[in-house]
């Protein structure tokens, strides 16, 4: 088992990563602090690993009380309502201040899940079990929580950090290759912005992670944890360097709004708009064509869309960018690619026309 | 003008108060950070403060940008639903990661507001600017925001400061006598729980207090915001110290449960809800006849109930009970008085049968 640590001086946390953790109760019980816990999960992931997190919960006597609650499963339920299921399981199970969520999914059940911990009672213990790669490389790593609003993804949510992130490599047995596709998108960003030496890794190693390697998989998750959980550690809240994390999103969410919740999945999203960002950082000349076809290259060999869909028009990126977090005082801020590979910067300062022709190159209208 | 410091290191933050401080653009424009404001207020208040406040925020060519969003007024709007107009008025005219939100109104409208500025973007900035007593001498002091359940009060929110609180006591002259007496039985509560002398004051000055005497107000606002600026310093997330400011809470939130949100005002429930807990804390022993009766005495000419309404029975009342966010492991936790005048102790270790004898005395069944 490999433990990274999220720094975060007196919300320090450890992420778990190995195969088989779902089955070592100790782990899992030790991070536990009071008699109730809440298990958020949803109709595709509890068929397969609710009652095993479930067992693993009261093993050896434990007197846990363990509770659940099944949500739809879907991007497109990551809103209020669904949300308010959580909060009445939580209140009719009488969980109190000291119990614990569980989230055992992906990245919609972790935010939602992490986000109702948050707001529980103004906040009760969590834990993360992720089980897609997307998560368990991103999402659940960092304590970004929250639910989409009609208008945008996202948008409401708070920063909380979890007791600890449990990643059993052995779930990822049972994800669905597109999902699997969707998380190694979300790896290669951590190569393009801060660790070309992953990049290189990855573009040795694809065929492997494709093949569900396990152990190409185990490290490509611990490196990503371990690049997340230091940019993180340096900038919890998003004041500057956290920012570059989203490469790719602004477009990303854009996709994501424009055609629907649950439409893509937020890796397939996330890969077309790194392509968008990296020709609109070949366009400022901030990065070579021999960069610009090695990401190309390298996402098309993960299986991921490397554009947007043609519903996609120049308005409808505008109209949503412009709502975007990142804007601040009316500027759309970007993280764009800038020199070597493994250099980025997260700056309002480009050419705005060199936008328009990026939006021009990508969409029919 | 008064200012009493709130001391939470980085995140320390003045409450000005004084008669005329809604004249004064520069106290409310040198906290505001972005380019934008959304005034969050609602219907009672909205005709008398809020083209004052937007125009105090544009005042001096600020090029602030202001825009508004108007609620139901009370407490039976405290809930997911009302809070999502408030999203949805920010999504809809920008609100940006550098944004302020502005809480103008009563305890209400201030949760709200600073749960609605938690929650957005995952945190944006927020002001208050209570203008009920019940506001100024409590609720929008220490960061205490959130939302109703249905089946409890305030089971969802954050803990999440103000830029500043600005406490205009000229408002209070727009006040209906009921609130300002409802915002009396929290004063009283400060007296009570930590500062005999203030309790004493009270005694003498409590017609000045109804006659709304300018001076009187003044006082007893800022001794109440240091009694609770004192103690929100000191333990924030209230591990402790901090579940003292709830005498009477206990009792009076299952008063506001049960009889449904905004039959009672929230002072007049913890009114009823503090003399039940010094009935309680009489029965223990641990106060004397002469200060249960000066409680009663007081709380009496404060015009507040003094027993809770005849429709709560004693199943209702454990009931509500049984979910208060200071059950913890199955233990209600009570604030009850023990000693001399201004003592008080946060504690399950009182005799339960002292707990169901307080319940008869005040329940018809």
């Amino acid at each position: 088992m490999e433990v990274v640590d999220v720094d975060l001086s007196d919300r320090t946390y450890p992420i778990y990563i190995g195969s088989g953790l779902l089955d070592k109760p100790e782990l899992l019980q030790k991070h536990v602090k009071g008699k109730n816990v809440l298990v958020v999960t949803n109709t595709t992931v509890a068929p397969l690993y609710l009652e095993k997190v479930v067992g693993l919960l009261k093993a050896n006597g434990s007197k846990i009380n363990v509770e659940s609650v099944i949500l739809p499963d879907g991007e497109k339920y990551k809103d209020m309502g669904t949300l308010m299921k959580v909060f009445d399981k939580a209140v009719e199970t009488r969980m109190d201040r000291r119990c614990t969520f569980v989230a055992l999914g992906g990245g919609v059940i972790g935010d939602m899940c992490g986000f109702a911990a948050a707001a529980f009672l103004r906040g009760v213990n969590f834990i993360q079990i992720p089980t897609t790669l997307m998560a368990q490389v991103d999402s659940s790593v960092g304590g970004k929580t929250g639910v989409n609003h009609p208008l945008g993804k996202n948008l409401i949510g708070a920063f909380y950090q979890p007791q600890c992130v449990v990643i059993d490599t052995d779930t990822l047995s049972t994800l669905p290759e597109r999902e699997l596709c969707s998380g190694i998108a979300e790896v290669v960003k951590y190569g393009l912005i801060r660790d070309a030496k992953f990049f290189e890794w990855q573009e040795e190693n694809m065929d492997k992670l494709l093949a569900r390697d396990p152990d190409a998989l185990a490290y490509a998750i611990k490196r990503s944890c371990e690049n997340k959980a230091e940019v993180v550690s340096l900038d919890e809240k998003e004041a500057g360097l956290r920012a570059t994390l989203n490469l790719g999103h602004t477009f990303g969410h854009a996709i994501e709004t424009g055609i629907g919740y649950g439409g893509w999945l937020h890796g397939e999203a996330v890969a077309a708009g790194t392509v968008m960002a990296a020709d609109l950082s070949f366009r400022l000349g901030w990065i070579d064509a021999s960069l610009q076809s090695r990401i190309l290259n390298l996402l098309k060999r993960a299986k991921v869309p490397v554009a947007p869909p043609s519903t996609m028009t120049i308005e409808k990126f505008q109209n949503i960018m412009a709502v975007d977090k990142k804007v601040v005082d009316g500027d759309l801020r970007l993280i764009l690619l800038k020199g070597e590979l493994g250099n980025c910067v997260f700056t309002s300062a480009y050419d705005t026309k060199a936008l328009e022709e990026t939006l021009h190159s990508f969409c029919p209208s």
